[in-house]
C-alpha cells in the first residue's frame, strides 16, 4: 500500500470510528481519558526518550532555541498533559445535552441535541503536548481526530499517538478514534485539507505560514485565527487607577502570545494626563513605543509610527500609540487595523462601555480588563482546541461545545402536515 | 468602470453598510420592513409589469412548465411576499441576545453577545420573491446581503432590488444594505463565490448544478444543502395507526421536496403485517415502489431496487422500500445511503425511540411524526433563509439566530491576568 493508500483507509476509518464515539456513553469516554492520564504518568521515561531524540535531531539541525523549547516535555510538562487531561475528565460532556425545547401548535416537542462534528484533523507544528490535548478534547466530544505534527516531533507524537490508541482499545473505544500520520511528506496533508465527504473540520494550530497554507488549501471547512492586533482603548471616562494596569498586563505579561495588546489608543482629552505615565511604565519594562503625532507631542522619545505599524502583530515588547477623539474613532481604528481578535476599553462610562460591547465585532470585546482573558480557560470553557476569528460556527476560543453541532429533535405522536 | 469594477466597489459598500447595520436598533430595522411590506403592495403593477415581462422572455425561450411557475408572481405571490415581511418584524431580534452568562473566581462576569455575521452572499435561481426574503431576514438580522439571481428573473428581480434600496434610503438604513447584482456574467458569481475578507458567508438556492457550482468553486464559507434522501423507519413496536398516515404523509403530501421521504424501511417482524397495507395506499396514490427483495416477496408488484435507488432523491412519487432487522441496521442503511437531511422512526418503544433520536446523524430526527416538519416555519423558526446538512456553524433549517455569531464579553472591574 503506498503512502497515499495508507492515508485514504486512515480517513475512512476515522469516519467508521466516529459513529461509534458519537453514541459512546459519557462514562466510558471518561474511562479512556483516566486511563490516559494514567498512563502518560507510567510511560513517562518511553516519552521522555522519544522527545529526547526529536530534541536532539532538531539541535543538531541549528532549529532556533524557540523552537527547541516548543518542542521539549520533561517531567513537569508530561505531568502538565496528565493533569489536563483529568481537567477534560471533569468538563459536562455536551454530546447529547439538549437546548432551545418548544412546543408546535400542533403538540410537536421540538428542540435541539448536540452531536459531535463527526471527524476532525488538526495540523500543527512542533508542540507535542497538542496530540494528547486534542486526543482529550475529541475522545470527550465524541469525534475521531486525525492529527499531523510537524516533522521535528515525529517520534515524540508517535509515541504519545500509540499510547492513545492503546488507551483506546482496552477501554472498548475504537484503537482508530485518534490517528496520529507518520509520514511527513506534505502530499499527505493536502489530502486531508481536501478531504471532501471524510472530514468535517480542519483546525491548523502553529505559526502564520502553516495556517496560510492550510487556508488556501483546504476544500474542508475550516477554523483558524491569523492573529491577534488586539486594542486596548483608554476612554475620556476612564478610572486611570484600572487603565495602568490593565495596559502593562495586556502588553508585557506575556507579549508573544495572541491576546496581547499591540495597539494603545488613548482618548485625547486624556492623552496629556495618561500618556507620559503610560509610557514611563511601558518604557520600564523594556517596551519599544511606536506612536502617531499626537502621542510623540506628549512623548517625544516614542518612534514614528508608520501606516504599517497599525496592522502589526509584534508578538514582541513594542506597542504601537494612538490619540483617538472619543469612541467611535476607537472603533473606527479597529475595525479598519485589528483583526477580530481581541479589544478592551476602559471606562467608569455606562453608555460609552455599552457602545463600545455592542459595535467592536471581534471575537472577545472586554470591559475593564485585560485583553489576556481571551482564552478558554480564563473564560471557563475549561480547555479548548483553538480559537477561531472567522464568524462562522465559532467566535472566539472553541471549547468542548464547538467541537459539536445541535440537530434538531422533533417528538410527535402521529403528526402529519397540512 | 467596467463590470468587475462595479463587483468590487458592490462589495465593498456591503462591507461598509454591514457596520452601520450591526448597530442599527431592532426598531429602526423593523420600520424598514413595514415599510418595505407596504411599499410591495403599493408597487403591485410595477412588480407584476415586470415579471410578466420576464414570463414572457422565458416562454418565448421554450423554458419547463416548472421553471415559469416558479418564475411567475401573481397578487397572491406578492401579497404573500409582504406578509412573509410583516412575520419577519413580529420575530425577535437576534443581534445583541446575551446568552451563556457566567461570574469567573476572579469576579469577571463573561458572557456571550449575539452580532451579525456581516456580509452574506445569496446565489439563487428563478424565484423572484427570494429577494424579499432574504433581504427581510438579513436586514432583521443586521447583515449586508449581495444577491445575484438567475437571468430568467432580471427584470423582477431588479425592479424589487430597486424597491428594497429605496426603503433603506427612507428609513435610514445604507440603501446598499441589500443589492442585487444585476449583469447575469457568470464570471461575477465566481468574484462573489471568492471574496475572501469581504463576504463573510454564501448560501446558494436552487437546483443541484448550481449548488455544486457553488460549493465547487467558493472559497468563502458556504451552507447549502444538496439533496433530501429522506427515511422514514416504522419499528417492530410501531403503532400502525400512526405509521400509516406518516408513511403517505411523508411520501405524497408534497413529493418534489427535500423533506419528502425517498425510502421507505420497515422492520422485519412487521413487514408481513404493515407492507401489504402501505404499498396499497401508495400506490393508490400512485406511488411507484422499488423494493428490495424482502419486501417483493411481500408486495410482488414492486419493481426491484438497485443499489443506486438508495441513493436516490427522487423528488417524485417513487420510494425505495427495504425490510431491515432492527433499528440498528435501519440506522445503518441511513448512515450508508442517507444525505444528513432528514429521518424518521415510528415505534411505541421508549428505549428504540431514544436509540433512534441519539444516533441518527441527521439535521432533523423525529419521533412518530412526518419528515416534511422540517422546516424553518414548521419547527418554529418563523421564517428561513436555507437549510444546512453540514454541521459546522448551523444544521437543518437556518433562521434569523444563524444569520448571527455570538462573541465573548467581559465585564470587569480592572482585572488583569495573573
Amino acid at each position: 500500500m503506498d503512502k497515499k493508500e495508507t492515508m485514504i483507509s486512515m480517513l475512512r476509518a476515522a469516519r467508521e470510528a466516529a459513529s461509534t464515539l458519537a453514541v459512546a456513553e459519557t462514562e466510558q469516554k471518561n474511562l479512556a481519558l483516566r486511563h490516559l492520564a494514567n498512563l502518560l504518568r507510567q510511560r513517562k521515561s518511553d516519552i521522555l526518550a522519544a522527545n529526547a531524540a526529536d530534541v536532539s535531531r532538531a539541535r543538531e539541525a541549528g532549529r532556533t532555541a524557540a523552537l527547541i523549547d516548543r518542542l521539549t516535555l520533561n517531567d513537569a510538562r508530561v505531568e502538565a498533559m496528565a493533569q489536563g487531561v483529568e481537567q477534560i475528565i471533569a468538563l459536562p460532556d455536551p454530546v447529547g445535552e439538549i437546548c432551545d425545547p418548544t412546543t408546535r401548535p400542533n403538540g410537536l416537542r421540538v428542540a435541539r441535541m448536540r452531536i459531535p462534528l463527526g471527524v476532525i484533523g488538526i495540523v500543527f507544528e512542533a508542540r507535542p503536548n497538542v496530540v494528547v490535548d486534542v486526543a482529550a478534547l475529541c475522545i470527550k466530544s465524541g469525534n475521531a481526530v486525525i492529527m499531523r505534527g510537524g516533522s521535528e516531533a515525529a517520534q515524540s507524537n508517535a509515541v504519545l499517538g500509540d499510547l492513545v490508541a492503546e488507551v483506546c482499545d482496552q477501554t472498548g473505544l475504537p484503537p482508530v478514534s485518534v490517528q496520529v500520520v507518520r509520514d511527513t511528506d506534505r502530499e499527505l496533508v493536502l489530502m486531508l485539507l481536501q478531504a471532501r465527504g471524510l472530514v468535517d473540520l480542519v483546525i491548523p494550530r502553529g505559526g502564520e505560514e502553516l495556517i496560510r497554507f492550510v487556508d488556501e488549501n483546504a476544500r474542508v471547512p475550516v477554523i483558524l485565527h491569523y492573529k491577534g492586533v488586539c486594542h486596548v482603548y483608554v476612554d475620556r471616562d476612564a478610572d486611570l487607577a484600572k487603565a495602568l494596569p490593565i495596559v502593562i498586563n495586556a502588553k508585557v505579561q506575556r507579549p508573544g502570545v495572541c491576546n496581547a495588546m499591540e495597539t494603545l489608543l488613548i482618548d485625547e482629552p486624556i492623552a496629556d494626563r495618561f500618556l507620559a505615565d503610560a509610557a514611563r511604565e511601558l518604557q520600564k519594562h523594556g517596551v519599544e513605543l511606536r506612536g502617531c503625532a499626537a502621542s510623540r507631542r506628549i512623548v517625544p522619545s516614542m518612534k514614528e509610527a508608520t501606516e504599517e505599524d497599525w496592522y502589526t502583530e509584534y508578538l514582541d515588547l513594542i506597542c504601537a500609540v494612538r490619540v483617538v477623539n472619543g469612541v467611535d474613532e476607537a472603533l473606527a481604528h479597529i475595525a479598519k487595523y485589528g483583526s477580530s481578535h481581541t479589544e478592551a476599553i476602559v471606562t467608569e462610562n455606562y453608555t460609552t462601555a455599552g457602545r463600545f460591547l455592542r459595535a467592536a465585532q471581534s471575537s472577545c470585546v472586554a470591559v475593564n480588563a485585560s485583553t489576556r482573558f481571551n482564552d478558554g480557560g480564563e473564560l471557563g470553557l475549561g480547555a479548548e482546541i483553538g480559537i477561531s476569528t472567522s464568524k462562522l460556527h465559532a467566535y472566539g476560543p472553541m471549547g468542548l461545545r464547538e467541537l459539536t453541532t445541535a440537530k434538531f429533535i422533533v417528538l410527535g405522536n402521529g403528526q402529519v402536515r397540512k
